[in-house]
């Protein structure tokens, strides 16, 4: 069974594509290697060092024998979009190919719009190539329990049954996130269950946690396979942060009262979940929603569990919150259905926070820390600077 | 008190800023003609003939004496925008300025990128150039009841009080709307919601019925001052395209059932509505919904009371639903909150129809019946072809 994978070269696509290959399918990957060039415009660097996509892929066939395509090209360009699928004839298409940093998405209007049109237009581009090329194939898309922001009820997996003045419905999730980032996957949302009414086509859309770690066990099979590891305020994802700054002896700084509660997941699980929702594909003209993450952490319980753990002193520095969300909110989210598909979850221990330290330990020649430092903030600075003015990023 | 209607030559938006103009606000308009344009890609005219902006504009300084700024560019251009309204300095904007037409939007492909790109990233940047002129500028933007869907239990004015679990929040109403045009402004809500909770802005979101009539106080004055009157498939709303088959000795087509149920307002209810919104702001840091519609009708309701109240013997006519909508559905919105601000409806009224008979029959030479029949489907034809295949227009 052949799939498709839509930003294969990034943090997450790459170490999917591996798993997907190793469980014996026809695995191709797609990339125009936005988060490549976001590096340069940032003037950071993946702690691990990456290699280049062609000898990724080469590396990839030296160990297993196994092949993977590749397409170089970008989702908002329609044609080469349903071209790829025609010529490759997938059966599902997972597609991480979207900008995924809130940060860089509040950066100014250029980037809020760059997001937005990327992800929003890319994703409409591609609904309507499967519906036109073969509207059987599986979506498998990238959402973000973001999406769904901090509500003060229990969030349900993208339904909700709602009563009101007597009468009930089964209604889409009401969704009301903290950036432009996470509003383009609410967009996208809307986009894909509306096409699976009007095209029939099929979608699952995984609202992911904060991902952490860096290793699956595809990737340790070689150097050359191994996956990006950002701890950049811009791309660098919570946990994996912290870590970096402990080893570098750097305060583990947390954004207001650190009592912000969120979803969070191993890499390890990503790609699990990802095969399972492959595995166990949507019915036709279906859009379901699962929830994709393992365990529930406050910011500042991380920071905690780093401190405790490290064998270093290590000092917690709380900061500015440059966001604009609920420092203390209600926070339980529901996350049974990939459970019920299978999924046996990597529980965050001590050994894979202690495989981060070794990993970071490596590559700490790396670590640039003015990159810790959060420069984008979501408000207007208090008087005449508007919103673009706050940013210096780049 | 100076007002910037953005798409002030279209149907709504002109009449909008005449309205304006008349109760003593100083109005600019902007348009890119993106309406005119339409027209000649879809081969149709407005029924009614309308006069270029200039002529317009010197029209109502013919006969008021007052004038009215234009500013032509368009709203994806964020340079355009955010100069434009530190020019103009306005304390309102009206937001007129989307590609409407649901049809249009079903084309295919380019139609449906063109839309959400045009309405989406038009609006974001307006939210930016706002933010950074002039928080306190209030934005009244124009949504659709369409935005909601059909939902099986009542609609509200935007949010609603959902209690789940035992605990309960006050939500945005959950949408699930029937085009990619629809899905835009939902987009738009979103996007706007977040941007008056991060920015600060303030913003009215109208989320408008059908609009029927074609005259108001205003346009009435001078013949260069008419606005559109359109009856074609793609841009024509229902009532006036019913009219217009009444008046040609058409049958009168009927998607479905015509069982399909709809909120719906005069013009001059639509003009008044603005005004009462410019002149109740919302509260800085506020998002507010109103549902801006009078009255509730089945498009076979209307069809009928067509028939009845012409003088010519009328045929009714069903035909198959282009469009992916439920034909029968429970539909009951709340409108009060315009009510509240003293708008005085003009309901339906035999004289309302038979003053469109009146406009129709003077401009009936200008007619063509081949842009009464729908030529956008929603759905993918049965075997090979996609959906961007299915549409014959332009």
């Amino acid at each position: 069974m052949r799939v498709l994978v839509l930003g294969g070269d990034g943090y997450l696509g790459w170490p999917t594509a591996l798993h997907l290959s190793a469980n014996g399918y026809e695995v191709a990957v797609a990339d125009n290697y936005a988060r490549r060039s976001y590096d340069a415009e940032l003037g950071a660097t993946s702690l691990v060092p990456i290699a280049p996509l062609a000898r990724r892929v080469a590396g990839w066939s030296e160990v297993t024998g196994r092949t993977l395509a590749v397409f170089e090209g970008d989702l908002t360009d329609p044609v080469f979009t349903t071209e790829m699928i025609r010529t490759f004839a997938p059966a599902a298409i997972v597609h991480f190919a979207e900008q995924r940093s809130a940060p860089y998405s509040m950066i100014d209007q250029a980037h809020a719009v760059y997001t937005q049109t990327n992800n929003v237009i890319g994703t409409l581009n591609l609904l309507y190539a499967i519906a036109e090329v073969d509207p059987t194939i599986h979506l498998v898309k990238l959402g973000t329990m973001g999406e769904y922001g901090t509500p003060n009820i229990d969030i349900e997996e993208g339904w909700l049954e709602v009563s009101h003045n007597g009468r009930t419905d089964r209604m889409l999730y009401p969704k009301r996130p903290g950036s432009f980032y996470h509003l383009s996957k609410v967009h996208d949302s809307h986009n894909i269950e509306f096409a699976c009414r009007a095209f029939g086509l099929r979608a699952t859309d995984l609202n992911q946690g904060i991902v952490y770690g860096q290793e699956t066990e595809e990737t340790t099979r070689h150097p050359a396979l191994a996956t990006r590891f950002d701890y950049d305020a811009v791309f660098g994802t919570v946990l994996n942060r912290l870590v970096v700054q402990a080893v570098c002896g750097h305060p583990l700084t947390v954004y207001g009262t650190g009592r912000q509660i969120r979803g969070m997941l191993d890499i390890r699980d990503t790609v699990e979940c990802i095969r399972l929702a492959v595995a166990n594909p949507a019915e036709p003209g279906e859009f379901r929603v699962f929830n994709q993450f393992t365990e529930e952490f406050s910011v500042m319980g991380l920071a905690e569990m780093i401190k405790e753990l490290f064998p270093r002193p290590v000092e917690i520095a709380t900061v500015d919150n440059p966001r604009v969300e609920a420092d203390e909110h209600y926070y339980h989210a529901a996350h049974s259905r990939l459970l019920d598909l299978g999924l046996r979850p990597h529980l965050l221990s001590d050994t894979l926070i202690e495989s981060l330290f070794d990993i970071t330990e490596r590559h700490r020649a790396n670590v640039d820390p003015s990159l810790f430092e959060p420069t984008v903030r979501w408000t207007a600075e208090a008087d005449e600077v508007g919103p673009r003015a706050t940013a210096t990023v780049g």
